[in-house]
């Protein structure tokens, strides 16, 4: 999956520099894996350059598009209009890769009734009711780490299939739910670590 | 790396809810490793629990926070003062774990000059002096794909040792600086990728 969401990177700048043609070597780059790799991964979903020509890009970009679910809309539903929420509410990213946000919760009374952009914050308690009104494909959970599990759980019961979890504790969800994380906390502990580890040989001038 | 995190984790969990000492089987749960690794990962650094009775928690907690380079203060820049990095400047997960926003930069002329919190936004331009000035130890980047790179060079060249990589695209820094990605597009593939494998089953009610 993560290759082929590469492939799709790939293919998008390459038709953006308006080439028509790309060979497997060119969809390997940078990510350290083998043109023979890339081959065998392609031919798996019946796609098969030509020799010597390549593969035809747009062709190609739309057949991965299709898998990775990307010619589709999905409605997510977000959890937490704190700091996290607001910004994915603003992020212009969801739109683009195919998801509309159609729902927005909060548990803060005072927060509840107002509106974001288009949308009315409602009540997480409201989730049983509202979430299944809007047909929510997906829930982004950006609450406090004490409510995130609660709150997994009550999307899962509606029906939710996949989640995004900005709540930096491990959930758990059915197998039949797709799960990812997004731990900022972890991230950052890697990069003090890094900052420990190293010597502060700083190359500035007066510092 | 990930591991002392897991086990940091789980160590301030513990230590919360009053206990002092914690056996290697409570410090692998959840995490798909095993007791011996606990054990071996613990002893590389020195620190050996009581057969029988376990590590000491406080202790344990106080050793990896100083290899993780929790006991100290970074210094942080943000580039990009748009929808992500705003978000960022709001976000309190920063200085939780020891990183300080000195400096936030941004090349919209509209935006330079504007203060946010205690910080007035700087041409993207002045981070070879400014950034040198508030002698930053890591960078931000949330920017646009197309100036990620190029910043990412400034703040190499300004001499931080550290990147927070949200531009969703492939940085090249040198061997000796620390970069970690953040990469939602990613995530929201894998999301799309999965809701399109599996049959809308839903469970609901009225929908």
């Amino acid at each position: 999956m993560r290759r082929l969401s590469h492939y799709y990177r790939v293919l998008e700048e390459v038709e953006a520099e308006g080439k028509r043609l790309i060979s497997s070597h060119r969809l390997a780059e940078r990510e350290g894996i083998t043109s023979a790799q890339v081959r065998k991964d392609l031919s798996c979903f019946g796609s098969f350059g030509r020799r010597g020509l390549g593969y035809n890009v747009a062709h190609l970009r739309e057949e991965i598009r299709g898998i990775l679910g990307l010619d589709r809309r999905w409605r997510v539903a977000i959890i937490g209009a704190g700091n996290v929420g607001t910004a994915l509410l603003a992020y212009r990213g969801f739109a683009k890769q195919g998801f509309d946000v159609v729902a927005v919760f909060d548990r803060d009374p005072q927060r509840v009734g107002q509106r974001v952009g288009e949308l009315t914050i409602h009540d997480t308690r409201e989730i049983a009711t509202h979430a299944a009104e809007q047909r929510v494909d997906m829930g982004v959970i950006a609450t406090p780490v004490s409510a995130a599990q609660e709150v997994a759980d009550q999307l899962v019961a509606v029906g939710v299939r996949a989640i995004l979890n900005f709540a930096p504790r491990k959930l758990f969800v059915p197998p039949q739910v797709a799960l990812r994380n997004v731990d900022m906390s972890v991230e950052l502990e890697s990069l003090s670590f890094a900052l420990a580890q190293k010597p502060p040989a700083r190359r500035r001038g007066s510092g």
